[in-house]
């Protein structure tokens, strides 16, 4: 027997009615419930369903309406004292946090001061209404709502474009904005490749996978799965790659979408190729072509990974990571005669490799990469991969070198190898950063592990045992010499400070975030400046009634 | 003060010399100790370094030369004290393994059957002869000794060519042959790219990168730092080209070197080419270039190391992954009526991907891939990626489903995304398994997990998670689908077994280690069939007088 319950006043977003819905599923003597607020549409669903009561004629957006498929007929009574209780636990939790909250946007306004982001997870009929008074104040918009009206769509994009905006959605997913995730993502390196995708997953999908291979994300965007359809004619695709191709953090540029429409995907193909950056697309479903000049095609999305990752290694290291270097960077910049690099390998080829890397500097006073494995030093004694000895006696005679500023090696294991390299240049590396610190200097050291976690002295316990001694890190021994090159460059004071683009994506964020708290709490966990707007429908939910206010508002 | 002492007829291999060295330095009282065989050129370095004692005239290459600086007028005796311990102790521990061992190459040939490889590490003046005589028996031969003589090494590589068989070395520091990590090597994944290079740390870096980005080596083969000389004309590398183009496990062929020759690297150019597989070119300090045809150049080691692995994942799963299922496949192809796949998505984008990879199969009767974020899905319940209930329902209906053989699925973590869908879904899964086997039958699942360590939910938590429940986790959605598809034509009867090339990468190694035992207890340990040749110089190590006495045992 199907029975109806309205509670009214009370908007509740879509994810806290699921939570309601999970707890009164649980409930003994309860065959089936569906929770939804009091809209037409909604209203629609129950019937449809056979879930309908005529409780519900007079409820309106505002109200929750809960049916209820029980034999029992004290049902409703349980159910309405669990529905109370859910309501009070809300608020106490909700008030609990230091979220800041406004019922308005005027509300909100007053109190985030420049906002630069919106966050619109309202249902989509109203979502026209609202984005239109949040372009208005020159936000961004970041749509996770989806049934929007195609027409509103566009008209909403259009007014973004003309006001140097973007519309990122509706029907958005997902997004990472200088790192910062927005709805459903994954919590990614930062690095140099940028994202622009259609729909939720492709993008998610993407992003993880070069995480996960030691690459990184600068912005992921998403742009709705409409926008590239001929409607809307790729109106935010576009402006999404041009804020990536002026943001100076990007290096790579990837693009994923469905085969869009014929003169849209001609658009923006030309739009890539112009780009003046490396471009990886995927147009998911169409047969894989060669590159064209900077643009390079992908078949999966897996493999727009890979090929974005390779494309992206081949840059020079990621800035990200000289930065933070920098104060350090600056200390030994104060001591003028700071200024050489020494290599201390045990692998050949990887001291050619860095000499190579290194080539503008290796040939200037003071500098040197040393292959203690050559004759020269392994005469009646064993290789340096095994035998720290050579290399030990390098790293202590660093105490009593004002020149050196950077130190880069290897440290090669695996089958043959010393069973503890990292343990045994270690402790001599931390006696002279300590020693050097004493006497307010500072020398950067820079070290790959050549080998893998099933080695037997672990890739991963290598690692840690070199930045417990304060060695920065890096993947491989070419990133090594990469970053060595790159401070080379710093002290030279030919390193250049990267402005990026001064919109959104070169910004701190300023968000308002309108609909799912959920959404909202995730931001303010991760600091970003943030105002809750409650959003709620107005004049119970009638359009043109809350259009009429809006207007005798703006009088 | 230099004092000698010589130890008659105890020939130790350098590692051992080694171990000793770091055990009388160790000593009070000791400044400086140098320990070597008695061969002239040792003799030659103990006088370089001011470390000759008259003690050493008369030591031949069998007798271990001691060499202290001390003051204490007994040391010598308390060294002599430690030298025998060490020797006992040597020998009591090398009894203690089950490692089968020969004093003579006839005696080897006698412990094991048809061996098809020779490790060669003893001092490089003696590796000619007895290089020759392996190559007489059939062995390829991979030569980690150094200081072998150029017409040596053209002869041996040349009496190899003709035999059909391949020299790797010498100076050959490092080496994969089916898995079987030879002298410096990493345990790196098995896969599908192949990897020819002349020295040790460049095939380490790039199958180490490789490794660590989840790719995977079929075989890595050394050809010695001089193989790509005019004089050898890169007799081994050519020779190590054609057996990786006839192995079927290799897809993707990896060639590293130093600028080799002129001419020598057109022929290795020329080869690549026609080599009918995709191959990835590294030239260390030659500028890069675009890629011709199947070859494509890279410019650092991990360049190398990212190009090849994202060649190598376009080709379709590595067949490993469906060689470890084939006991539970040939069960499931017992069951004629059990031949399809279902797709339980949560990621539309995913879904749709995987559908692209199966378009051969999912239009087949009993086949689809649903992606339950369709709005048929959704109605009045949350996305799937929050709530597991639709997937749940999915997999319970499996139990009455006699025709699913393969089940593939996403599982989307991150910010919005359920806390724990793993432990959601596997207990599901596992209960479809144990029924199904119980009756005789089974289910492959297979799953990837879209998202990365930060996540809350915790990559490698998720994987293990869903591996608990019995499911195959892929490192991507693409390889799920494409594990499926090979899947689904293995149970078609169109999936062939592989035959690899007949030769030394196809078969089982059978090894002979000559010299270093430290190689060839890591071998035993890895289960690898092998006799240990305890190789000491005979004759005094003279060498005319070994070949009088080799031509006498041979008459």
């Amino acid at each position: 027997m199907i029975s109806g319950l309205v509670k009214r006043n009370t908007y509740q977003d879509s994810v806290n009615l699921m939570l309601l819905s999970t707890k009164l599923t649980e409930m003994e003597g309860v065959r089936k419930v569906s929770i939804m607020m009091g809209t037409p549409a909604n209203k629609d669903i129950f019937r449809n369903t056979g879930m309908y009561s005529a409780e519900f004629d007079l409820a309106n957006p505002n109200d929750i309406c809960i049916s209820v498929d029980t034999d029992s007929p004290d049902m409703l009574k349980s159910i309405s004292e669990k529905l109370e209780e859910f309501i009070s636990d809300l608020s106490s939790k909700s008030s609990a946090t230091q979220l800041k909250k406004a019922k308005s946007l005027k509300g909100a306004l007053k109190k985030i001061e420049d906002p630069n982001l919106a966050l619109v997870s309202i249902p989509g009929e109203y979502v026209f209404d609202e984005g239109k008074k949040l372009l208005n104040e020159n936000m961004n918009l970041f749509i996770f709502s989806d049934n929007m009206d195609f027409c509103e769509e566009k008209e909403l994009k259009e007014l973004a474009r003309d006001k140097g905006l973007i519309v990122m959605g509706p029907d958005c997913g997902t997004g990472i904005i200088s790192g910062v995730p927005l709805a459903f993502a994954n919590v990614v390196n930062k690095g140099n490749i940028g994202i622009v995708g259609a729909s939720g997953t492709g993008i998610q999908e993407v992003s993880s996978i070069i995480s996960r291979l030691g690459g990184g994300i600068s912005h992921a965007m998403g742009i709705g799965g409409r926008d590239l359809s001929e409607e809307i004619g790729g109106i935010s695709a576009k402006i999404a790659l041009d804020y990536l191709a002026n943001d100076k953090g990007t290096e790579v540029i990837v693009f994923i979408s469905k085969p869009p429409a014929e003169a849209v995907k001609n658009s923006i193909v030309e739009k890539l190729k112009v780009i003046g950056k490396t471009a990886v697309a995927l147009f998911l479903g169409e047969e894989e072509k060669g590159p064209e000049d900077n643009l390079h095609y992908a078949a999966t999305l897996e493999d727009t990974a890979n090929l974005a990752f390779y494309l992206s290694r081949k840059k020079s290291v990621y800035k990200g990571r000289v930065k933070e270097l920098e104060e350090r960077l600056d200390l030994i910049r104060l001591n003028q005669r700071q200024k050489s690099v020494h290599g201390y390998y045990g692998g050949g080829t990887l001291a050619g490799e860095a000499k190579l890397i290194l080539k503008k500097h290796i040939n200037k006073p003071g500098c040197k990469i040393i292959d203690f494995g050559d004759d020269e030093y392994t005469k009646g004694r064993p290789h340096p991969m095994i035998d720290p000895g050579t290399r030990i006696d390098a790293i202590k005679g660093l105490k009593d070198n004002g020149e050196v500023a950077v130190v880069i090696f290897d440290n090669v294991i695996g089958y043959g190898s010393s069973t503890d390299m990292a343990g045994s240049l270690g402790p001599h590396i931390k006696e002279v950063l300590e020693y050097k610190r004493k006497n307010g200097r500072d020398i950067i050291f820079i070290a790959s592990v050549c080998g893998t976690e099933d080695d037997v002295q672990v890739y991963s316990k290598q690692v840690e045992e070199l930045e417990k001694a304060g060695v920065t890190v890096m993947s491989t021994n070419a990133q090594c010499a990469k970053l060595a090159h790159e401070i080379m460059e710093y002290l030279d004071g030919d390193w250049k400070h990267e402005e990026s683009y001064s919109g959104l994506l070169g910004e701190d964020l300023r968000v308002i975030n309108v609909g799912l708290e959920s959404f909202g709490k995730t931001l303010y966990e991760l600091d970003v400046n943030l105002v809750q707007y409650n959003w709620t429908p107005t004049a119970g939910g009638n359009k043109d009634l809350q259009r009429m206010l809006q207007k005798l508002e703006n009088i």
